[in-house]
């Protein structure tokens, strides 16, 4: 990473913000006890408990996204049963074969815009009639999506019924799910995402925190001794204080959906910059991810500043590429960029 | 945990050393590329080959031991190909299954103390013969092992001159390798470590670090597409800077040696304390790790005010105990155990 | 399956041709070796080896198909390493996730009439890039394919080329090669085959054997230690008799085309009457898999005397049906489908 | 294996028996369902059922004990739970890993002529507490042996009980049923067995088969879509007849019982007269495999004429050997054994 350039690459470039770097410090004398048993990741699991409004849900934390759907799909589905998920979803593409190295297919369908939609799920499952072929048994969707769009309340219910009705599971991987619940969008709450999705996981990583996920398991018992297939894959941090800390940080006041603000507010300042010259967007912008369509030179010139990923080329003459932003993205930064955008 | 005990049941209960600590706030706006690709780990991993005297060794840093033990594992051996190690070893008995979950084999085979022998490897070597059986490929120790014994250096070299004649990977599982790194016993340096086995972990969390774990792969392409092997396993953390800048911190200088040196001269001074009242214990005392026999009645005494893990039964009046020293184990805990000890 | 009706539904409802019977019944009280050390077997390889030309190439022999595809995968590829096959290969459909237990992805990609070619190769290959991503390392096709449709020798020499390179194994699935070799299509021969491939199998349960797939590794160490592979994953048959004296049979004389040809010349016959009436094919005929479209009537009237599957619908009036000719199809067979076809 | 000698390497060295072999090819014309759906296999299934006096066991056919153990073994257990079973059990030493290679760990337990006792398995419960272990949950007894000793019903019984007790499945491996139940100990009845037993698999390779293995499920939803499982695995043969018919020949009458008994009676043959010469046996002599302890000039002298497995050395002067019989061991190979033994 060019240390001339202010880089809109990712959401992860940098540390945490402040008051969890302080949670990780305090009592860092006090004795815990290991594993996930110490007195921040209960009070932590209780404040997302409270936030979803699930007082029976089952919390656990894990260090990354990965991690936890990786986890969250071996401990819910026999060796004989997939996943339905969009052929842009994380799973499909950035995570090395992680659900397949746990033994399990999964059916790569059509989107828009980075979402599914009730039909090609129903189709998935109206193909698989035998046992000469897999048993599609959860659908996967991620909020907000890999393209950067949203999910409405509305698109998640009917998804969530077609789910019910297909007895299928539903799972949210929520990386940036702050930054759907602080989209201007209709999007669906805490405690809506809690009621029409089976297991999620809220992310830290990309949301304020140094690292860690909060695998949510929506009811009891949805996956018995989930905690034996956490430590079977490596997943249980032996000092849990660590993600305990961070996300009690996160979930006292509302810091949590602060940060997403931020980070959302950053990227409309961005949206209308580049609206207002002229550009497209290659999916509509509704969150801390965007992808104007650019031309070659001033991509080029950009360039010179920024770092940023050039997502595929759109004609001879354009490009998309994709800006994330941050809680940490300063104001400072997003002037810069509307400045060389407009010089 | 019991707030008003003084605790020695492991080596993870406090939080992370002051200079860790700060090394994670340390421009903590900065942007840094993810993935561990990131200036502090680059630094980091250049300190630890030098540590090593491998120049060309590939360092990997990942959260825990658990997730080290089986990409290390899945990487090195071929699907019908097995591990060989003490029934004692933590792959065997506490991580849940995490190898067998790779697909490999583990054959526990006796130890003395925790330590095996290379007649005990030749003999599992020499049974399988034939394509009916798996092919044992790789061995595993711990160092220090988990009944806080120390492998000489000689006995690592007998045990690694076996290996090659057989065509075996040695793998070291070096949890709490810096109490072995820091103990009184003749055990191999880290240099000559780097040269006897094939792939190894320098432990972080049991010894200063809020987590971490560095994996020491001691010749170039051991494991081609090592990267993707930890992504496929969720062990490639987004922020690998927080692995990076933990380490970064314990090599400079020598604090990781002289953590562990704190942590063994507490432990020492407890063994010579209970040797002093005439106890014995179920194997030397030679890290971090110790394991008094006791008897109940001192036992029960004990635990109102200190926590620790009862090991065993020995016979109808005593019990093994374990206790565990860190680099944070005050002066004043000590002094307070071996006064009630003695009371 | 209703006696009363003739079945062209699939290649496998009959037993097996009487020479193959025979051989099953040929000294069977001779003591031979078990697990493929025994004299048919070593004579069956040679067979195969010298029809392939190939005096170096390894064949072993499975029960089925779906255990040649699943035991030279895992064999050929590291956990990250993923396998690329047309949408409609058998691997994708049919094995009920038998590739992805084994801990591999597939890449399912577009195909013309089941068959793929090299661009979509390439396109997965160039889009898998960083250790976030699989590594693609083997194509998968089959020949004849899933619908039919039969692989030119150009077409494979371009795809072989492709992979090439692109560093990926070329496998093919020869459920069905012996129609592919007997198909009047400029179709590779066996040496052929076995010069542009990595690894096929030879499918006997479809072509006159009771049961049976001879896999045939093209070079010395492709995959080392196969047997264990075999061992490992159920493959190895104790009275591996029972397979090498199939494939002597079916390999002694030309007895395995001929009964190929059989088989091809019965589809022909059919393909010949129903284009007669003016009917169209879904896709072209050229093997012993035919797919008429045929008007919803006509179906229903063929059903009461003939057992075969509906494929798809194709419009309010049409849809396409599967008829599959074997070996054991006889004159009268055709001749009566011909017959009610024609009324 | 060399034809001037007669082996007593295995009981899988000739092919099968000609009411197996007959059966095999009667009606070979005769389009049938693939898959398992044949008429002969839902005659076998009937037959298989009554026998055990299950009306409703499911009963599935596979070609290997192999692919049995590790269908059953995968369709039973969670990721993180576990095996148990004698050190010397099949699964353990001579199935290539295919356990461990669906994920799931094997305890391997002392035992006395390759018996466990339910105090074993009680005792690997007790020690498996927490989430950082392995959830034992399934118990795996061969019957016969691999050391061709005979579990009594009271021994079962109770093995039974533990298990109930102990939320653990119990799955008896049936290679060698056949000559437990018609050995001369107080072993279970078939009936007996379904009833004390979750899962089992009755061996028709080693006793008159071609090739097959019975699994019978002994109580519904045991293992929900288990014909999913067993696609997965590559273990539905098409042509299912081929299973269906062996099963259907042996369990008319009462053949499989009366080749099982022909086998047993050479076994004691042989047995009287080792022992009538004042050699000792390494294990009780219970069925169909025995294990006499002689000297070495003797099986030197024996080697001359016969083939059989030298088992291990007992002292310098004598090695234990293992002799099998089957339902094909002829008077004629017995007397000549005698005679040579003798001279």
């Amino acid at each position: 990473m060019n240390p001339n350039k202010i880089s809109f690459k990712n959401d992860y470039s940098e540390a945490a913000h402040p008051l969890v770097l302080e949670a990780l410090q305090r009592d860092f004398l006090k004795q815990e006890a290991g594993y996930g048993e110490d007195s921040s990741t209960l009070r932590a699991c209780d404040l997302i408990r409270s936030f979803c409004q699930k007082p029976n849900a089952e919390v656990h934390f894990v260090t990354g996204g990965t991690l936890a759907n990786l986890v969250v799909t071996a401990a819910l589905l026999q060796p004989y049963e997939s996943v339905i998920a969009a052929a842009s979803g994380h799973i499909c593409v950035h995570e090395s074969g992680a659900i397949e190295a746990t033994g399990h297919k999964i059916h790569e369908i059509a989107h828009k815009n980075g979402k599914i939609r009730p039909s090609d799920i129903e189709e998935v499952v109206n193909l698989h009639t035998d046992e000469h072929m897999v048993r599609p048994r959860m659908v996967y969707i991620s909020q907000t999506t890999e393209l950067g769009t949203v999910y409405s309340r509305s698109e998640i219910e009917s998804i969530s019924q077609t789910c019910a009705r297909c007895n299928l599971f539903l799972y949210l991987d929520g990386a940036r799910l702050g930054s759907a619940l602080a989209s201007s969008q209709d999007s669906p709450s805490l405690p809506e995402i809690a009621s029409l999705v089976d297991a999620f996981y809220i992310g830290g990583t990309k949301n304020g925190a140094l690292f860690g996920e909060a695998i949510v398991l929506c009811r009891p018992n949805l996956a018995p001794h989930f905690r034996n297939n956490l430590k079977q894959r490596g997943a249980l941090l032996a000092k849990g204080r660590a993600l305990g800390a961070q996300f009690e940080a996160l979930f006292t006041g509302n810091l949590f959906l602060e940060l997403a603000k931020k980070a959302n507010s950053a990227a409309e300042k961005l949206t209308a910059a580049i609206g207002a010259k002229g550009y497209q967007f290659a999916y509509p912008p509704m969150s801390n991810q965007i992808f104007p369509i650019l031309p070659d030179e001033l991509i080029k010139k950009m360039s010179d500043s920024f770092d940023f990923y050039i997502w595929n080329r759109v004609d001879s003459g354009h490009r998309t590429i994709r800006l994330v932003t941050s809680w940490a993205t300063s104001e400072e930064s997003i002037e810069r960029f509307i400045e060389v955008l407009s010089a």
